[in-house]
């Protein structure tokens, strides 16, 4: 009853996006979402009362609905016929992912490949807050849906009103996206891959439109990646304050400072182990920062199979994958400010066992840190590993080895793609029993989610009469 | 300065076990370390005050002591030349790990074997839990030693003084230990082989005197052992209530329960898994169960390759190897206590997220469980998880695949013994680097000691003064 709010919102904005597909069985489909949308706006929800429960709830079935609707393009034209798998790379589109069951990308029409990589783009901001902008809806309820969609501990309003905050944060993202698109060109991209690309790179998702990812274009089209997507892996809030002219603000943040630190330190630990398989250290400083920056950014584009890289520079890569980018960017995993408060707490909680009469505050970002954000990062990290072990168990059921159960499932959490070993760069997900991609897409979902709003869903709690 | 008092109990313990040894090196070595055990005694310490953080750091000075002394009749008998591996093999004995660095341990004299399996058994109880049984010291004292000592979330004391409860603890493991010792040479072993195997199955610990663990000793002896790897997998003060008749109370202690469902249910759905390469149910079951029992007991021992198996299967042992036995008893792991109570806490969260004026309280075993302990469940866990990740991370230099180092490490932290594929039932820890093998060494402690005493001893704050 409560989230038929979710509904009555969802089937419009799809027809929005669908409106721009070329394609006659694009058009039909949009047609009849539009219809059906149409149909359940008629319907108004009698209890207007919205509360986090139900932002929970509405988010994590508008997502499921919105994927179920998402596939329907790849069933339809034949080019994934198999409805599991279709469900599977759309969700991975959305979530962005970018994890593949396809084994060729290459030999897909243009249409769907657009509408594969433009899943990336829509999935990168959040289809709700989209919807946020765009429609009149009265404040409470836009903050809780936003809250369940956004990622990282906590979300700061920017300007008063949350349409207006969805607004600037979509106006950032779409203008950030019109100077990648005009770059790539510039570095030598067909128009048409331009677009398709640079929606991947916005929303982190890391879809390509060529079987070897990124390497299969120019070395200055791959230094803009990187650019964008370290940008991407960013607080979109910051690019507020450097847009309102407060860049000490902007420098001021501990949590984008760390994640360039972990970023650089990353790279250059990882450059020094493959120096000796390149031919000179700038060409093995290019693939190890390209990889890194993909990793943690949990965008997953490739351009060096890094499953053949010493053990070493994979477990940085794992923990990147771990780690993931900045809270409110479009990056996936657990993300830096979590993990700032995180040994934050522990050390305060070191500090008291050894000096009881210690008292300290804790600080991020400059602003106060209280016991409630701290317990609920606690709560985070622990359902995610939980999510994890329950996955990898599901998974192993596959009998592959333990590193593919077990990155497969690191990487669908963090949104990332690639894994290592059967699921490496050079891998993809198609082998995997259809019980498998279930589980792995809704670990896809969860992760994109931040864990809660899909626990709600599923903690039966949540369906009796409040 | 106040850590002194830990130096002046060490060595007469250690004397007090060394004069049970035979062989002439291991007589001076008792001479010497309890000639300076006994001048050590002549400095008495200036301050008596002992707080949690004395407690801590004495105890895992005392245990990091205790192994490099422990480790000295290996180097000097020539039987492990290599001062890491010598220290390496104590530590795991103590903290009752298992693993070994020996490729053929069939080739050790009687004595330096004997020592070998009795570390496991002194490791079982704590031996600082033993010196509070003989020595006198005042209250607070001893219950601080006991707390940074004794495996769990909290220590409970039987009777009103520690010293009596230490007593007790050790007067039921001494009586197990006497009737396994009798039940195995009615099984057909040796005497000799029956006290060392009796002290390895007793500590949880999982050395054996033959190259093919307990695959080398008879089916009946293989059950007796499942039966007592079972028993010391129960918290110790459950038997407490046995004795003074109260087995209602016994049978409502739930976590006892849940211990036997996970062992039951795992050791039942392997069986069901690997029935295709047994000649008998019976035979498969004989097998799964026993190597069910031996991981989540955290002993170690092995009577079929469990390398081999299905991935599921392997996977069910990993999760064992993360839980570990009951809180209270000589297994390791994470413990059953501690993932009720977090289970609980992240059910009261999630019914506090949907319906916020909801208050539960949450119970165990009986009692309830307050804020405080829900919130050190938490922090355990996240430190668990964060030293498995750092000692990956550092294992991985080592280059063997993923499999293998994280495996290894998960064996450690939990005490287990063997992991998966290189560090496997039918591998050993010898081909680690010396620096893989002093960070195992470090997790053996680390997760013997709950993470927490290990830690306080790294953090710098502790050294300041109060």
């Amino acid at each position: 009853m409560q989230f038929l709010g979710a509904f009555f919102v969802l089937p419009i904005i799809v027809s929005v996006i669908y409106r721009e597909k070329e394609g006659i069985s694009f058009l039909i489909i949009a047609a009849i979402t539009f219809a059906v949308g149409t149909l359940i706006t008629l319907f108004k929800p009698k209890n207007t009362a919205f509360y986090a429960r139900e932002g929970f709830v509405a988010v994590s079935l508008s997502w499921i609905l919105l994927s179920l609707i998402g596939a329907v393009p790849f069933v339809v034209t034949g080019q994934i016929p198999n409805i599991v798998d279709a469900v599977f790379e759309t969700v991975s589109g959305f979530t962005t992912t970018g994890a593949s069951i396809l084994t060729d990308v290459e030999s897909m029409p243009q249409t769907v490949m657009f509408w594969r990589c433009f899943t990336n783009w829509i999935g990168g901001m959040g289809v709700l807050v989209f919807i946020m902008a765009i429609l009149p809806l009265s404040g409470n309820y836009n903050m809780h849906l936003m809250r369940a969609e956004s990622t990282g501990p906590s979300v700061g309003k920017l300007v008063p009103r949350v349409k207006n905050t969805a607004k600037i944060l979509y106006g950032i993202y779409i203008g950030l996206t019109a100077v990648l698109i005009v770059s790539y060109i510039c570095t030598g991209m067909r128009v048409y891959d331009a677009f398709i690309i640079a929606f991947s790179t916005m929303g982190t998702g890391g879809f390509a439109n060529l079987n070897a990812s990124l390497g299969g274009y120019s070395h200055a089209s791959q230094v803009v990646c990187i650019i964008f997507m370290i940008l991407c892996g960013v607080n979109f809030n910051a690019y507020f304050l450097l847009i309102n002219k407060k860049p000490k603000e902007f420098f001021k943040l501990e949590e984008v400072r760390l994640y360039l630190i972990i970023l650089l330190l990353s790279a250059a630990a990882i450059t020094i182990q493959i120096r000796g398989s390149y031919a000179s250290l700038a060409a093995a400083g290019h693939d190890a920062t390209f990889q890194v920056v993909s990793i943690m950014t949990t965008t997953g584009f490739s351009t060096a199979n890094f499953d053949a890289w010493p053990m070493l520079s994979k477990t940085v890569l794992l923990f990147l994958m771990f780690v993931g980018g900045c809270a409110g960017s479009t990056s996936g995993g657990i993300k830096v400010s979590r993990l700032v408060i995180l040994f934050r707490t522990l050390g305060k909680e070191a500090a008291h066992l050894t000096h009881p009469r210690s008292v300290k505050k804790m600080r991020l970002n400059g602003q106060t840190v209280n016991e409630e954000v701290s317990k609920s990062v606690y709560s985070f990290i622990i359902a995610y590993v939980l999510v994890l072990l329950v996955s990898v168990f599901i998974v192993s059921r596959d009998n592959f080895d333990f590193t593919t159960s077990f990155t497969s499932v690191l990487s669908m959490l963090g949104n990332v793609g690639p894994g290592l070993s059967v699921v490496g760069p050079t891998g993809n997900y198609a082998a995997f029993s259809a019980v498998s991609k279930i589980t792995l897409l809704i670990d896809m979902l969860a992760g994109r989610l931040e864990i809660f709003p899909m626990m709600v869903l599923f903690y039966i709690g949540t369906w009796r009469k409040g």
